[in-house]
């Protein structure tokens, strides 16, 4: 079910949204007469949002409609000439922009980790440049979410997540987009309306509080709204008192209005109060009334570790509406996705190595144009370790495959008996997008069958979880193990 | 400035970001026949982010926007038709919806306090509550963003501010409308070019660490730089080493590059390391070598409790690029906007009041329609209350002025030698737009002029702030003790 809003909003234009320092450096590749020297820049993140074992990768497919629509409109020219810092040379070639590059990229949904590329952009230096701020954005937001919203299905289980945040949301975007991600990582339904037409996550709701009170008594309200539902009548039965009220209204508009009509109360809701304690309660109470088919929705400050707590608890929980603590990733608000360049195209064409040195030993790149693996284990089909190689590595399945575990480089070790299998996909080859997007429906599928088989429980736990491994071939170790010494020179 | 990108953002139809059940209710209503009857809501919030002492509100003009826009397509009657919930007169008549009501706001960039209602909306009942959503969200929104970064800039001092958070915002909403809301808060620009052609914030910027990278040596990179940019060289120096390498040759350009052509290098960049540190090393080589006018600048990392922190180090610091801490208000990632219905009309036109009740005494609402206002002291100019009426109630300035201390009830109070003054204006009145919107600059001015000339300093600091007193007018008051005692009867 897509309405016209997907299309309109395909359309938008954010060209424009790029850091300023993207085009000063791009005017001033321009000028020197470097802009069709070809570049390798590597998106990757350092570490994972709330200390989790790994993140839910999401967001490519709005990157790749900020490129396809990628120009800029006579207004933005108009707009750069007035700052009078850009050359017109520069000015008539970016009237004719288009990006011309090679993307490749790990699909929507991979399960990833610190320190690998999940987007390798291989293309001249202005279009890999001008391309850094949406590509950062749209990945880092909508990873950030999908992970927490991850972490929170995981933690619910069986019961049912449902996205409540967009009035939390910080900008409209983060609503849509938000609930989209949150869709990816597992979440079976939203609030907002708009995120239903533009991509096909279902939006559900049924009341406020404020019906509850605009009636002239929280039963004439129930009733009101079992008359105007009766198939899908749940009942928010915390405005005055939950047990002295709420849940007595409640099971009389069961009885009185449903049950006359052959229909059943569908569920109740608690906005507020002791989460565990009432969920409890109100379950004896609805089984007690003979309404063990009506399910209990929770919806206040709800989190992993909130539901966690819940269950130890007893909670008698059937479905979450989980609002700010998910769209904002409220404990972890920021994924922190950087764009580094790692290689720069000689005169030859061979593409020479560069390197990011740093105080700080984790903030060194990995240099080079490099490919992504992930090697499974062919007894358990569990991913064991990521593996970087130089792009143009031969990786053998059928031999032992050597590594440098970067943590412990002295330790000679190989991989035997797995399958190694390329994450990144080419999705635009010299600008022409040639990747098939995947419908939503599947990248939520993606993530479910990883997590069931190919991502070790360990790494899934909230605390301490294993660290996955990510590995260097040798040669890409002896090559990053040269440049520093080299460095050091 | 402002390019087409403002207009087409302006026109985007964000009618269908509604929480479903915003849908539900408004059917349920019209179904029981009651669309017309008239309500009152107010928007307002509990506690200040960050344990601060107030909030800049931010907001509005894209909430306007909102009501001006809103209608439903074609597409949007087919998706709810398709739903199967929703009554066919419903739809119909959610056709030809346009917004009937009354909002009465606070100007943006008013300084507000909890428990006060920012937004009151007086409207036709489905009216009323199908902008709920993104009221909330605008003004939630941009009112977190523009108290972080009202937060920032109070600890920058005389320091310039810039912020720099694109690559980190929660979609491209909140880097847009994010920059917007840091402008109002006092940031000085953005690194966002969209925010310059959509709000005319000044966008800013000048080199990445792949500038440095891409050229085969420091020095060249800097060199082409100052070549391209000779009025306006900041150079990025921690790309390999700060001390032993990035200031050399910063110094090395302007005195090769830059002074031969009678230029100035402008500045130098640290975005990494000991900002306090190197600050002050940086400060001094500089200085000794004549380059006293170029300023410092730093990004990594900052927020306002970084900057008390550098500046109690003896930091030398010009000028921060704020990103992630504060496009995403790091620290405190939710405002936590409400709102409640508070009255609703009868038969014969008065609007009886609505309270909510609640175990947790500080989320029992304040009934009835009510007027704000702010009591300022005829000496000092000071606000030094806000205080809360019915709407119809007259506030004399001239004779002492009796309130209640909710907090402190049995203490009879009066002001004396006060101005009082309403601090909501009419902004739609019946569906009309008759609010003159302020430019940016205006609101900007605004909050630093309540902030110099009517917030006590004492509220403006970050530990343990004086927190502004909240009063009742004794008729309100009334209202709410007999409302709550009937309640228990």
């Amino acid at each position: 079910m897509k309405s016209n809003v997907t299309k309109k909003e395909n359309e938008r234009n954010l060209t424009m949204l790029m850091d300023f320092y993207e085009l000063t450096m791009a005017n001033g590749y321009f000028v020197k007469g470097l802009k069709d020297t070809k570049v390798v820049f590597d998106m990757f993140y350092r570490t994972n949002p709330d200390k989790g074992g790994f993140v839910v990768c999401a967001g490519l497919e709005q990157f790749i409609e900020y490129v396809k629509n990628m120009h800029f409109t006579q207004a933005d020219i108009d707009y750069l000439r007035d700052r009078q810092l850009f050359d017109e040379g520069f000015l008539e070639y970016l009237k004719e922009f288009k990006f011309k590059g090679t993307i490749e990229a790990v699909p929507e949904g991979t399960i990833v980790y610190p320190n690998t590329p999940l987007v390798t952009v291989t293309a001249p230096l202005i279009d890999a440049q001008l391309i850094e701020t949406m590509l950062l954005l749209t990945i880092n937001h909508q990873s950030l979410i999908a992970t927490k919203a991850n972490r929170i299905c995981r933690a619910a289980g069986e019961a049912i997540v449902m996205e409540f945040g967009a009035r939390r949301a910080q900008g409209a975007d983060a609503a849509n987009y938000g609930a989209r991600a949150c869709y990816i990582g597992g979440a079976h339904a939203t609030a907002t309306t708009s995120a239903d037409t533009m991509f096909g996550v279902k939006a559900v709701g049924t009341m406020a509080h404020s019906w509850v009170q605009f009636f002239d008594s929280e039963y004439e309200a129930f009733k009101a709204y079992a008359e105007v539902y009766p198939d899908s009548c749940t009942l928010l039965i915390d405005t005055y008192d939950i047990l002295d009220s709420g849940i007595v209204n409640a099971i009389r508009v069961a009885k009185e209005v449903l049950e006359p009509m052959g229909k059943r109360l569908k569920g109740v809701r608690i906005d507020s109060g002791d989460l565990a304690y009432f969920s409890k309660k109100i379950r004896k109470i609805l089984d007690d009334a003979n309404c063990k088919d009506c399910q209990i929705v929770v919806s206040n400050s709800v989190d992993e570790y909130l539901i966690e707590s819940l269950k130890r608890q007893g909670a008698k929980i059937d479905s979450y509406g989980v609002g700010e603590r998910m769209i904002t990733s409220k404990s972890d608000p920021v994924f922190g996705g950087v764009y580094k360049l790692c290689a720069v195209q000689n005169e030859h064409g061979v593409f020479e190595p560069r390197i990011k040195i740093s105080e700080n030993v984790e903030k060194i790149t990995n240099p080079g144009k490099k490919a992504l693996w992930r090697i499974f284990d062919n007894t358990t089909g569990y991913g064991i370790a990521d593996l970087l190689t130089l792009h143009d590595e031969e990786v053998s399945d059928t031999e032992p495959l050597p590594f440098i575990d970067p943590e412990k480089p002295w330790k000679k070790m190989k991989f035997e008996n797995v399958t190694a299998k390329k994450l990144q996909q080419l999705i635009f080859d010299n600008g022409e997008l040639v990747y098939s997007i995947p419908s939503l429906e599947e990248t939520r599928n993606y993530v479910q069958k990883q997590l069931k088989e190919q991502v070790w429980i360990e790494e899934q736990r909230f605390e301490n979880p294993h660290i996955h491994y990510v590995d260097l071939s040798l040669k890409l170790y002896e090559l990053k193990e040269k440049m520093l010494s080299d460095y050091m020179k």
